[in-house]
C-alpha cells in the first residue's frame, strides 16, 4: 500500500509509491533516450486485452466492453500510485503525520487510433474526452474519501509520458485538496475579501481590454499567456463566463473548450516543433455539505486549464526559492501563438 | 531591465529575464544532449581574462587580482537573472504587481583545477567554500534592498549545470523572500506557536532516536533522507545544534560541514553513478530593526542544506498539485547511502 507523508515543516503531502519500489541501479541511466516505442500499442483498438478491464466508455451500443467498437475508454493504471481500496487510517509518528495512499489513478485513452498528440483529434474527439473527464470526476465525487479529481496530460518523454505514443490522459483522485489548488483558493478567497470580485473575472477583463497577452479568443473562451508566466510558452484557457466547477459545463461550451484546445495545441505544435507538454484542470475541490471554509467558492474561485510545454529545466534556484526564472517575454511568447496560423 | 512579475492569485514571483530572451526557434531542440566542452574552460587557472572581474577570492597576497594565484575565485555571472543597479520601483499595473528585477547574481569557482564534482574536492577546499558563502551573504546583507541570498548548486546538465564540467555554485540575492523560504518560517512559527520547540530540533532528536534515515552523523552535523522525501535518494543535513542562521557558523563547525558534505556527495556518486543533482542552503532572511513578523525566527527556524539528485521526471501531477510521487522509500535509501562505504 502507498503511503502519504506529510512534511512536517510545509505541510507538503508526498506519496511514496512503494509498489514502484526501485533500487538504486534504476537510477543509473537517466539522460537516456526512452526506449522503442515496440509493436504492440497497448491503447489501440483491437489491444484491448493488453489494458486493465474499462472503468468507463464511448462505444457503439452494439459492442461489448473490452473489445473494439470504441471511441473512448477509460482503464486504472497498470502503476497507480494511489490505491482505490482501503481506509486512510490517518495517524501521527511522533513529528510526522502518515495516512494509506488511498485514491484512484485512471487513464483516458481518447482515441482507438494511434495518434500521438491530441492536436491532431477532431474537435469531437476532444469534446467526447471532455465529457468523459466532467463524468468521471462527477463519479468519483460520490466516494466521500476523495477530496479532489486532477486531470493531467503528459505528452512526451521529457514531460513524463512514457514512451508508448498514444494520445491519452490521466486522473488522480486524492484524498486531501492539493497544495498548489489550496494555495489558488486561498489567494482568490483573500481577493474576493477585499473587492469582493473575483481575481480571474477581473484578471479576464483586463486581459481582454489589453490584449498584448492574448492567443485566441472564441465564444465562450479565451487563450493567453499568464502576466506571471512560469516557463516560455505557458497558456492558461480561461471560460469567460464565472464559473467555479469545470463539471458543470455544458454541451455547446464542451465544444467550444474543445475547439479552443485543439487551436492552442495545434499553434504550440507548429510554432515550437511538437514540443513535450502537460496540461491540468484546476477546478474547485468537491463541495459537500459544511464545507466551511470555503463557503464563498463559488464566487471566488473560477476553473481553468494550465498548459505548459517543457521546454526548460528547473534548476536549483527555482527548487530553493520557488521562484521561476522565465526567458521568454509572456508578451512576445502570445504574439508568436497568435500569429501562427492553423 | 529584468522585471519581477507577481502572480496574482498564488502570489509566486517570477522573473521575466529579459536579456536572456529567446525566440521560439531556439527552444525546438530541447532534448538534445549538451555541446561538447570546447577546449577553453572559462573557470580554470590561468583563464581568468575569460569570466567578469572577481568579486572576491581567497588567493595567494603575492598574487594581483584576475591572475594566477588563487584557491577560490567569486566573479558575477556572465547571464545575471536579476541585476545589481537600479530601483526596486514597485507598482501595479491593474490587478498585477510588477518591479525592478534588482539583486545579484555571483558564481562560486570552488577551486583553479578542472574538477568536476565538489565530491572530488578535498574537505578543506569545501570549507574554503563554505567561507566564501558566509562572507557573501553577509557581505549582500549591508545592501538594505535584498531580502534573502540562495547560495545553490546545479551539476550536471540535467539538474541546470551547464556543458562546463568544472565544479562551481551560484549565489542569488533577491528583493523579496522567497516563497519556499517563506513557507517554511510560517510552518516553523506554527510549530513553535503551539508547542514552543523549534520543530526542525524535534524532528533531529526523533531522527537521531529512530535511526532508519540516518545516512550519517559526525560531530555537528547528520545527514539524513527526509520522511516524506520528494525525490528518490533525497538528503538534508542540519546542524545538531540550534541555529536560524547559516552565517553563523563558527570555523570548527565549517570543516565539520565540509566533511559530511563531502561523505555524502561522494556515497551520491558511488552510489548513483554520478548522478546530477542540485543543493541549496536554506537559512533566516535578513533580520535587520523591526522585524515584525519574524519576531521569534531565532527560535523557530533551523538552518539547513537540502540536496537533490535528479533522477526521476516531475510531470503534469506534480505541477498540477504540488504532491509529489517518490518512488523509493526514504528508509530504503537511507539504508544504501549508510552502507556505501567511501
Amino acid at each position: 500500500m502507498p503511503q502519504l507523508r506529510k512534511d512536517p515543516i510545509i505541510g507538503r503531502w508526498v506519496i511514496i509509491a512503494t509498489e514502484r519500489a526501485k533500487r538504486p541501479d534504476d537510477f543509473k541511466k537517466i539522460a537516456e533516450p526512452p526506449p522503442p516505442e515496440g509493436k504492440e500499442c497497448p491503447f489501440c483498438e483491437g489491444k484491448e486485452h493488453l489494458t486493465p478491464p474499462e472503468i468507463f466508455s464511448f462505444r457503439s451500443p452494439k459492442s461489448a466492453a473490452n473489445t473494439p467498437g470504441w471511441q473512448l475508454r477509460v482503464v486504472s493504471s497498470i502503476a497507480p500510485v494511489l490505491h482505490i481500496e482501503g481506509d486512510l487510517d490517518r495517524h501521527g509518528q511522533g513529528v510526522y503525520d502518515v495516512m494509506n495512499g488511498i485514491g484512484a489513478h485512471e487513464i483516458v485513452i481518447e482515441s482507438p487510433k494511434h495518434i500521438a498528440n491530441m492536436s491532431d483529434l477532431s474537435v469531437e474527439d476532444i469534446s467526447r474526452t471532455i465529457s468523459c473527464y466532467i463524468q468521471r470526476i462527477n463519479d468519483l465525487g460520490q466516494d466521500p474519501r476523495f477530496k479532489y479529481v486532477l486531470i493531467f496530460k503528459n505528452y512526451g518523454w521529457v514531460a513524463g509520458g512514457g514512451h508508448v505514443r498514444h494520445t491519452r490522459s490521466q486522473l488522480i483522485a486524492t484524498p486531501v485538496t492539493p497544495k498548489r489548488v489550496k494555495e489558488k483558493l486561498v489567494g482568490a478567497h483573500k481577493y474576493f475579501e477585499y473587492h469582493e470580485r473575483c481575481v480571474f473575472c477581473d484578471l479576464i477583463k483586463q486581459e481582454l481590454n489589453d490584449k498584448q497577452r492574448i492567443i485566441a479568443e472564441i465564444d465562450g473562451f479565451i487563450a493567453m499567456t499568464p502576466f506571471a508566466s512560469r516557463f516560455p510558452f505557458e497558456v492558461v484557457i480561461y471560460p469567460k463566463k464565472h464559473a467555479c466547477d469545470f463539471t458543470t459545463l455544458e454541451m455547446p461550451l464542451r465544444n467550444d473548450l474543445a475547439n479552443i484546445m485543439k487551436i492552442v495545441l495545434t499553434k504550440l505544435k507548429v510554432c515550437l516543433n511538437d514540443p513535450p507538454y502537460n496540461y491540468l484542470v484546476h477546478t474547485a475541490p468537491f463541495r459537500r455539505p459544511k464545507p466551511g471554509y470555503w463557503r464563498t467558492i463559488d464566487q471566488d474561485f473560477h476553473w481553468h486549464i494550465e498548459i505548459t510545454p517543457r521546454l526548460t529545466r528547473v534548476a536549483g534556484f527555482e527548487w530553493g526559492t520557488g521562484f521561476y526564472i522565465c526567458p521568454v517575454q509572456p508578451e512576445e511568447a502570445a504574439k508568436f501563438l497568435r500569429e501562427t496560423n492553423v
